[in-house]
């Protein structure tokens, strides 16, 4: 597998606010038809997490949440908001660090995240019944499945081999700031195993394997307004990579062997 | 500061292989010039750490290291070359993690980095004495320095403000891959702040700060092939933001505010 030269990546335009239900591969199609933006061989459709959350219904009012005891003690020693740890824990598999201000923990889908990736902005249904909330969204049920249903949604559509990240914007250790990292996906590889390709003086390379369908993320991050233009997937073009069946899971360590699981 | 819905993502053809003492500035200048790629206000150039690390003669060869009982004992626990690790020690001011096929440091520069990310691919001279080597590459000495160099010559070669910022790729804890990151950078911002924001809803967003530099450097990264192709720089056309003096160290988290140091 190669990568191009040159990369176009541009958001997607006119895809309506997400209702529970819809069905995305349609709206995205839709708006990519209405844009001109018709899709090609190689195209990477990237779609943020939170809008196939949306469509799967995952909002939940943190005023309906009964919090365990295990929860609200771990909301007085992290500062948070019982209701909302108690979704944390739900989704997590374990608690990875908490403290003052923090709580990072192993989500059930196996990465690592704060709060389990569980988004309070744009998480309002369109119409919340009144005195209800304040809402929050999880993550899609299955996002490697979701990125499948787009994948063949959308291929058919166009007639075009294409590949499909679901993504999220991730903190991380050490770096301040969050990157845009693949939570599901499907048609492209997750990483780009470059071991045993030559440098430019003919040494063999040990270590390069790149995070592909996360840097595509970040890429994709960069024009995803999150909250003002509210764009719902972008299109990223120029990847040159072999289609086939792959998972998110590619890109986890195992926690076994992470030094700083 | 606000991205635009496209950003292009380009190599520059042309670059020759870098050696000692080469003005990086021009060499891509005349490179950008040569493509027709003129800059424009926004414009950000991706430049590895390793282009600058060849012009700075950052070459070790590792057969002339002496390695002390320190780096012997490290060496041992990790399974890695003595000599490799006492460079690594020279470089970093703490050791993160270590055990067998890990070496990770806090680079002097303040970031976390396997082995100081000292590199073995395209680390030779152009013209090595016979019988030396295997050599090895260390980082820039002051990688904002170097960017804000170039920043001043590429910015006055095209009559364009311009962001420039000095890549590597870096390993994560939980996630497998390397995903590119900036050591260094000049005119643009690290982090893009977008607290105080309000989403979709009118929800003022509270914890939105997404690093902006490093996914600048995952999204250039895509296209700089490391070895194959042998691009020395990328441009990333499409951002917003508000020129001003920047470092590289926004993006770096405090020691002792990190659960995972």
């Amino acid at each position: 597998m190669r990568c191009a030269g040159a990369l176009d990546v541009r958001a997607v335009p006119g895809v309506p606010v997400v209702r529970p239900g819809d069905d995305v591969g349609a709206l995205v199609g839709e708006a990519l038809a209405r844009a001109g933006m018709a899709l090609v061989d190689h195209d990477v459709v990237v779609v943020p997490s939170k809008v196939l959350s949306r469509a799967e219904g995952r909002f939940r009012d943190l005023a309906a949440v009964v919090p365990s005891e295990r929860a609200r003690a771990l909301a007085a020693q992290t500062g948070k908001d019982a209701a909302l740890v108690e979704l944390v824990l739900e989704e997590s598999s374990a608690v990875s660090r908490a403290a003052p201000g923090v709580l990072v923990v192993r989500h059930r889908l196996g990465f690592v995240a704060a709060h389990a990736s569980i988004d309070a902005s744009n998480a309002e249904p369109l119409d919340p019944p009144p005195g209800t909330g304040p809402w929050v969204l999880l993550l899609p049920l299955d996002p490697d499945a979701s990125a499948e249903r787009l994948r063949a949604a959308l291929s058919a559509r166009f007639g075009a081999a294409i590949g499909v990240v679901v993504s999220d914007s991730l903190g991380r250790p050490f770096r301040l700031g969050t990157v845009g990292a693949a939570l599901g996906l499907a048609g492209l590889p997750a990483l780009w195993d470059r071991r045993g390709d030559r440098d430019l003086f003919g040494r063999v390379l040990e270590q390069t394997v790149t995070g592909l369908a996360d840097q595509v993320a970040a890429a994709a991050d960069l024009v995803l307004g999150q909250a003002d233009e509210g764009y719902a997937a972008a299109v990223v073009r120029g990847l040159r990579f072999r289609p086939g069946q792959h998972a998110a899971s590619e890109l986890l360590r195992r926690a076994d062997q992470d030094l700083y699981a």
